[in-house]
């Protein structure tokens, strides 16, 4: 009898085809014995891979189970490049608001580079001081895509997105406390941002920004 | 036997000793002839009455009712002002974000001129075009106190705040939608000011913050 | 004395030059009069004009007061188009659920016409037939950004996502009831949508959706 | 006097009779002592034992202490099965949408089996890549009764919905962050699902799901 | 060219085939053109029509403009049966806490029928006087499938779940008020149950509910 | 056949001897019919009725249709009082903070009195001004339980509970605006009084609280 | 100078005159010196003391500082009982639904214990097996007060309730998971009951819940 | 290659001369040598130093790296006072309901302290024994500005606004359980004050009310 586990995962090989990138390992609520598996069966027909989530531990594990894997601690993710891609035309902006907010920008870095992105870091520019903004705006203006990150109260996309005619995509964190609740407060904030055309993904999920910036980016001129 | 609808309200006179300002008539859920006879009794022993949230139907009927009286359309405010207060030192400066936040930002205005402020008023600055606010910097820092009031991702104050050594009391309003929750997202973000030192009042409530504004105004030098 | 009504906008003229088109008039919460006025003093300088949010009574009074207005029903939005932008390289495809998001749609339709935009429908595919999505795949593919418009479980954007390697901008309607709770029902699937890169905006904010979608289309081969 | 925890619990004994299966022991917020005693009486006259929610240590302790016993380390379930059950006539189709769903899918697994039931598992069918889902699709419609787990979004319940016509039984599960909310996004999804006929559990509910699923089988022809 | 109204709705016709009924018409939300074009397209090629969230205006219009056309006024739902669903082999027993959940309860009924069961009413036997309840449980017992429509603290079914072996479908209504929140209490009291196998669906969806109890008793010998 | 809406209603006539009162007819979601043909049938067997929730015009058409009815505007209730209860041995104190909070207030007085108890008012004490609370002390402490009805930030039950050695029932309301929710607020503040022994109703439900209370006060000696 | 911790509380000893028992110590978020002093402070001028949340480690350290200590494992509370108090009238009934919620009823029963009442239990006796709890109706008439408590869906107090016409206080606990949202569930179902004259303390708040049985089984005859 | 990781903090060194006080370190999120290094920074052009969220571990490593660090355990905040701010006109009440919430007031008093204010304590005056606050009523009325730190149903800051013609800073505390959610009830209760001139931060913010105070207190005669 075939043992249920082995059917944990069927993974989407098309999917490199059909989207551009190979599927990514996000990591939460998976063994490591899982995740190794399915790394390996994505690198056996795909030269990039991208894992996310990733705790120390797994990290250390994944890079002596698979040759090449490389640990990215500030943004725990871990990236395998056999093939890097080329990159495309335009460069992707990372701005974070705070020191606190980093960790997620770093996931955003990681991931934009890996799927053949030039990035530029701003960090901590957030509006409480907002000449450092402001003394910024000519660098931003020259990228083709913000992705803005920012906990508490999730301001900076607004103000970055009314400086620009760039496509701004914002990441609230879950930096705060008391009625942040876990990000919260600057998820809303962002969605109801008075600068049009900001748009916003999940807590944290500096990965889904850098994606979706990617997507914009490959077909820049 | 007496009707319990004379026992509708115990009007409490000892409150202009107290607090420096007689009982205000919050005018939601009371009948017009409960709001009429309260104002009635608090006029007879002071010489300025402040009454919030009157629709137009009551104002008529107030002015009609009682002498003085002056209703402002936009703030949705009553006032009789027999006894004028003398003014105080400093200026309340009131700043708000767009055209749609205004009616809660005159409710505001009227407040703190029947408390004896002087009050200057700086609309339609809101966080998409940044530049209306720095241009306008130096008139806020001459002001004692600034109530700033804004809606949707209620990201002014925070901007605003960190401009300036003076009191910032922020007002969320009820202005926007969908995930706005009627002014949850702007509380939120007040709430979780990366600025310190904001201090919030309830939803679309310019009254409080001009009453607060007030209680520090009259100590100012 | 000068009225404070006078001050209630500070229209932002350099928006254009700064955002790459003019301000746009957001109609809830504005009387009739200051619509109007503002109205005017954009297409002082510019030759372009949205406003959204434009109920039928209002769309009837701003055809009378301002030449060229053209009033979209089902919409809700107003345009006067006094010299048209030129058309960008790329197609934006709008894709709608169910019959009753077409409202939002076709806010998104007429936003994105007027900055500029080649625009393709795709309505009444969700996915309870989801032979209905699939057959449309190769046209999708051809778009080179995609706004993806659906309620009640807002699963829509998950699976066109999955299908292509072009970006979706997912927006929640509120089309719904019970615990669908206005929309957020919708808005919480998008964010935490299975397909990466989807970025949200907020619930029934086609406007906001297209915006977006134009700063990436403009910049598009 | 006797002691208040000799109390603790009075087994139904009369819900077999009444329900087709006995008590089923839900071990959070039980001492080990209380579980196992529950346990003994129960299987004084009962014939099979499901026990849910058991931590790995806690299974450890019941084998010693039950002969018999089987700890189910996936779904976190123990079984005892003295005298199974004849199978009913149809096959319960348990689907997952991703790897990190598989334990809430065993517990239905195990649930359904015990319970006299035919199952059958299809994991890793996630919308993000719909054509692995079309691919079973004959394979899902052969099943009398189809248990559905997904976190995230949600999203496949609606899309194997409106490929059949067999009950289909939502489980949401906690898999996912930000805001997901422990599974809320997912929960919100299934209840406003646009397929017709989609019943929900609670979140995590694999257990409910099997077990509701087993009253509609064990009356299919 | 051609309108965009003209791309409103898509006619999945295949749906009969594939559910075992044709679309249904959830009338919220359009227009009433639509909803009459869009019956007429159904039943061109189906002997059944079902719509529901129909108001008693739309009703009339309905009856005017398609023959055969019956308005349930308590379910607010519409039919036209022409040709007659053979009825299945077993029962499905709708129950309901009090005089105000029959609407919903009713629109369960109306569904039920048309899908070609056989259905029995149980109403007005809330939890606050549980003999009615016990005295009608051989009844209960004799049918496949219970739709259990209940507000308030919605404790109806899992007393009815504890009662049976037969399974227990939970409606929530919005019958309440101040912390009910328009059905959440009882929605959440429903997903809780300490009774096993209770499953759920959307607050006040009686059309729902009556769908999968009919997708469980078509199977059932 | 017998139409279903003769079973919309089973009267539970044996409440009286269980629970010491009719049934009462909460009227929202009712019919006029329903509502004066459970009336009807209650008084059949009973001297007392009481129905709550009734606006004016059911008020009206219900004094014509039952002999003996009373309208209780302000408390929004009816009575019909024809075999009047003997008075209980305590009294029960109604407590209100302010003048918006009246009609909460007094639907528990009417239902206290017709349930045999004597009640007295104590109206507009709320904790702004402390010491009108502190001047009636000895008026409450003779009661043998107090109601307390207050809205807005719902203090006002954990200051009288402080004062007293008797059982406080608090009822929050809906007064308020922003972010009180409709009386969450106050609910939420009195779950969690830090004056030991206050138990809480649902928002508005002077009903509850006056039933609840009556059912302690008869027992008093 | 003097240290601020020395200000750390201001033991009310009127309390005991005012409210007929002395101070409870709340021992959440206390230092266990902080607790111990307002321990020994109280029962310098009282011969009963009640702490509750008291872990097992503080109850160690409190039973070596204070003779006369008690720790109550189960409940979690300590007592001391230097001078008992004399019982009063009637009996206090503690009822409930399920071996999970017994710690939260033990706190009810050790704290209705010192405060002079007598108390009987009734555990295990949820709603899922009705006839359990019907068996024991005339042990519950025979009370004065009823507790009741439970968590899940919270369904018990609404069963008990109709059943007597004696005061039923429900405390709803947080056993469950998922959409139970640690006690919400129950929490709100309570509030909700169509029971009438149902009173609600917050979740887990067993000692609250037998704070305000006391104050009422005192008055009883 | 500049390492990302130089890059995560811009000092705001102006924020002195803008705000009257340096840049205040949040230490969550922040790791050691970010904190550290931040904080030298700071100090080469600064005389004060605060660092807030400061845990016990990290109050050790920072006292070793900076000389003349002190480390407040119960306010968990760390200070470096090399130059002492002149002291201001007024003095500042902070006023705290119950012992579990003096950490939050200790926060409260060190920051006001090192930012130039004299500062009084008054600790567990909560509203359950209201006497303990009407005691000290004239020593609160010789303040210029009152912080009221309060948990539970945050009833405090009602009362003590009500007394007096002081602004008043509302703190709302995490202490509390159930339905207190980590301090919303109280946030919401303070939000809904029925004292006009309530002002509000967020939960446990100590450190923001006392900035806002001092930004009022230094401007008092």
């Amino acid at each position: 009898m075939i043992s249920p586990t082995r059917h944990f995962a069927r993974v989407d090989h098309d999917r490199h085809a059909r989207r551009g990138f190979p599927e990514v390992i996000y990591c939460e609520g998976k063994t490591p014995q899982q995740v190794i598996s399915i790394a390996r069966e994505i690198l056996s027909c795909s030269g990039q891979l991208l894992a996310t989530r990733v705790s120390p531990q797994l990290g250390r594990r994944f890079r002596n189970a698979i040759r090449g894997a490389h640990y990215h601690a500030e943004a725990r993710a871990l990236t395998v490049e056999r093939k890097p891609l080329p990159k495309h035309g335009g460069t992707i902006g990372v701005v974070a608001a705070g020191t606190s907010d980093i960790p997620v920008a770093e996931e955003a870095v990681v991931t934009a580079q890996i799927m053949g992105n030039r990035v530029e870091r701003f960090y901590d520019v957030g509006v409480a001081g907002i000449h450092r903004l402001l003394s910024i705006q000519k660098n931003l203006q020259r990228c083709s895509v913000l992705i803005v990150v920012a906990g508490m109260e999730g301001a900076l996309p607004s103000v970055v997105g009314g400086l620009l005619d760039k496509p701004v995509i914002a990441v609230p964190t879950s930096v705060g406390y008391g009625a942040s609740f876990g990000g919260v407060a600057a998820l809303l904030a962002m969605l109801n941002s008075c600068s049009s055309g900001i748009t916003v993904v999940n807590i944290d999920n500096g990965f889904g920004a850098a994606y979706a910036a990617s997507l914009i980016n490959r077909q820049i001129r």
